[in-house]
């Protein structure tokens, strides 16, 4: 990804169905996103749920070390 | 999720590896999570790319209706 440049990234979740008739749900990470970023597997995430003008918000926080 | 009780949630990204030897990763929406925001395949996200404190935070916010 350029810097400078922003792009729109609009999804859907994609949705697993399990065995035992529920669903799992993950959020893509694009592609570019996730090479400009350099994403690796073994990358730790820190979720967290806000709301932002009445609408939910799911942010990811990469982190480098967990520190609690 | 019962409200005032605040979870850390800290996950890996699941990678998924395509035929043409590129990986595709994705985030996990946890089940009580999903099931608290009534999660739907066909919602539609919103993804932000913001630097906190020197670290990627990767934010999807859901939305009722797309507005540009």
């Amino acid at each position: 990804m350029r810097p400078g440049i922003r792009k729109l990234v609009v999804l859907n979740p994609r949705a697993y169905k399990g065995g035992s008739g529920h669903t799992t749900f993950y959020l893509l990470i694009p592609k570019d996103i996730a090479e400009a970023l350099d994403i690796k597997p073994d990358d730790t995430f820190i979720l967290n749920m806000e709301q932002k003008d009445g609408d939910i918000v799911l942010s990811y926080k990469r982190v480098k070390e967990l520190k609690i």
